[in-house]
């Protein structure tokens, strides 16, 4: 059988975290926290489950989880949603971003992506019959270069991808990058896809500028997020998307058949965890930036150089004083010899601009962050 | 923002279980149990996630679970297979078809289905720009005309899609169904997705004639089955994709971006339920059956004519003797008027034939079986 997706390989975050297996080396590489989910939430699902939850749930989710939504996005966003047509809860942000590459792009028209860019992004396009058009972000701020997109915008642009805090830099974008998104996009047919998957995990009291802050964006933007990223179950695969109503309903007609609906106690216990613990989401950032400067203190002394960490849970480092190699090399000299798993940037990119960067995953507990650090200072 | 599937609205099992909340009905549309999986499965679920089984699994699915399938496949269908290259567990069965279509179909290619046909396999087609060749079943029997598939097949035929058990009907496919089926996708480039969700439902004694047992049609089909219809869960969403070890690679690279993997602790869980109750689906043609004869005797006294039920946990009944309308028009009268929902066939055709016929769901206890009948009874 010929492929339909001639690029794509199994993905660097399965390879890493296979070869960390074989190594026993510490896995900072997919990105994923080696610590649990708040024993209420697990118990809430339980609960969920043995009182008969366990057929389909809604198409769109459960109404109580859409209502917490509600609530979050009106708290810290000041946007009110409509409950019934605005929400659908997915099996995962992944599935989030499928679905709406899919209920929103045609064959021949072009998505504009920033590289680094996660790695789902390209062949969702490339299944529609759709180009990705690659723009890098600058090095090492990873920010948008605005004159990059105006340039790139054709009248086959469809969707402009923006991911903010980004994966992998951990770049946050301003509110007014979001003036010059919306500038951009002004009377023209393109639909914004914001991947806000770590919109809770933003340092030094910043506030996360999501698109549905920005009343004129909102309108036409289908932004994504996910409960595994929040609530520390990335096992879990609950996201959902939000997007207005007639958005929604393309959304909603590819989700629908891509999987009807999402894994229904899980849905349960997260509305109920939601309205019992309003405060965990706000405590997010304290919790991570913890463990970022933890992290980032015990790195001090090595030779890696460490970049900004402004949001998400990811520390880019720049290895260029302990070899001079590319980053696929050095990630699997580094898992096989120096006993630690990271991600390259490379398979993020088109076109690879030559950084000597890899990213450390530091939602982890102390003790692994230790394990790693110690092994990491010794190169 | 113009549609990308001008034919699709809202599924009618959603469309169903709504207007049942709405007029107080009792609810056989939607096929879902109405009683709960086996606590041991819900125990076995919470274990996994108070031992930590909270992050991503595999994206192909947990070890342990591909091998109880593997064990299973060899069991009932003699077919050994590869466990680390032969199966991908999904977000549900529904995830499964969606990938396999999108993993094999290009752009104006065709896929035969036969009519009247679950609903969600013509948007996964057309969303690749691909064409669904519908074929009607034979009425009353539910049969394919292998004279009309061998009409159809075109050098753009790239997939013919089957399912047996069948849904609505409940028919079942013969082994010398599949003889025909191999003869006619032998020395061709087609691939058999074979939707077998209801395999462990066959009733009367017979045996379910999986594509797995026919080592010719096996080496290019795509079988796909779901534990949420084997063990009375249909909310957690989990089925999976069975495929010769090549086809597997393109079909998982679809997955690995559509929801990259599948809710955790449900996998450690029937991983561990399986191993421990070998016989659950070995008694579950009895269970069934049960179900299947106690509404067939309740609905005797009734103006409905039941057809054969040999599969699956729908019966199809004629209502011609009630009402003359068409079955949509009856089946909202029904749900309205006589406080029973029910799926009409119209839906799952491109070309109604007219026939006078619901599906009624008897997945259920005697209580929501006793309900209804007693409704049923009085038209
Ligand atoms: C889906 S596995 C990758 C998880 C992740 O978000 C990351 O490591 O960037
Ligand atoms: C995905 S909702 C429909 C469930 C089902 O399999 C059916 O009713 O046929």
């Amino acid at each position: 059988i010929e492929t339909k997706l001639p690029k794509v390989g199994t993905t660097i975050f399965s390879v890493m975290s296979q070869l960390a297996l074989e190594h026993k080396a510490v896995n900072l590489g997919q990105g994923f926290p080696d610590f649990e989910p708040p024993q209420g939430l697990r118990d809430a699902l339980t609960r969920a489950m043995n009182e008969g939850r366990n057929q389909y749930a809604p198409m769109h989710g459960t109404a109580a989880l859409r209502e917490q939504i509600v609530s979050k996005v009106a708290q810290l966003y000041g946007r009110k949603l409509n409950v019934d047509t605005d929400i659908t809860v997915t099996s995962g942000a992944t599935e989030a971003i499928f679905a709406a590459i899919a209920a929103v792009v045609r064959a021949g028209e072009e998505v504009i992506v920033f590289d680094p860019a996660y790695d789902c992004y390209e062949p969702a396009i490339e299944l529609q019959g759709a180009r990705a058009v690659h723009i890098p972000l600058t090095v090492p701020a990873f920010a948008i270069d605005w004159q990059r997109v105006r340039d790139a915008v054709t009248p086959k642009t469809r969707m402009i991808l923006i991911n903010s805090p980004h994966n992998p830099s951990g770049a946050v974008l301003s509110a007014a990058d979001l003036e010059e998104l919306a500038a951009i996009v002004r009377d023209t047919k393109i639909v914004v896809l914001s991947d806000e998957v770590y919109e809770h995990i933003v340092y030094d009291g910043a506030q996360h500028e999501s698109v549905l802050r920005h009343p004129e964006l909102a309108e036409r933007s289908i932004v994504v997020s996910s409960f595994g990223k929040t609530y520390h179950c990335t096992g879990w695969k609950v996201g959902y998307a939000v997007a207005p109503a007639a958005l929604s309903a393309e959304f909603r007609k590819v989700h629908q058949y891509l999987t009807f609906c999402t894994f229904h106690p899980a849905q349960v216990a997260f509305a109920e965890f939601m309205a019992s613990n309003p405060e965990h989401y706000l405590e997010l950032p304290a919790f991570y930036q913890a463990k970022r400067d933890r992290f980032r203190a015990l790195l001090a002394p090595s030779r890696f150089k460490l970049l900004d960490v402004p949001g998400g849970y990811f520390q880019l480092v720049d290895y260029s004083a302990i070899r001079d190699e590319d980053d696929l090399t050095f990630s699997k000299w580094l898992v096989e010899q120096g006993g630690v798993a990271a991600i390259p940037l490379t398979p993020f990119y088109e076109s690879a601009p030559g950084t000597r960067l890899l990213r450390l995953c530091f939602a982890k507990s102390d003790a692994t962050m230790d394990a790693a650090a110690e092994r990491l200072c010794r190169l």
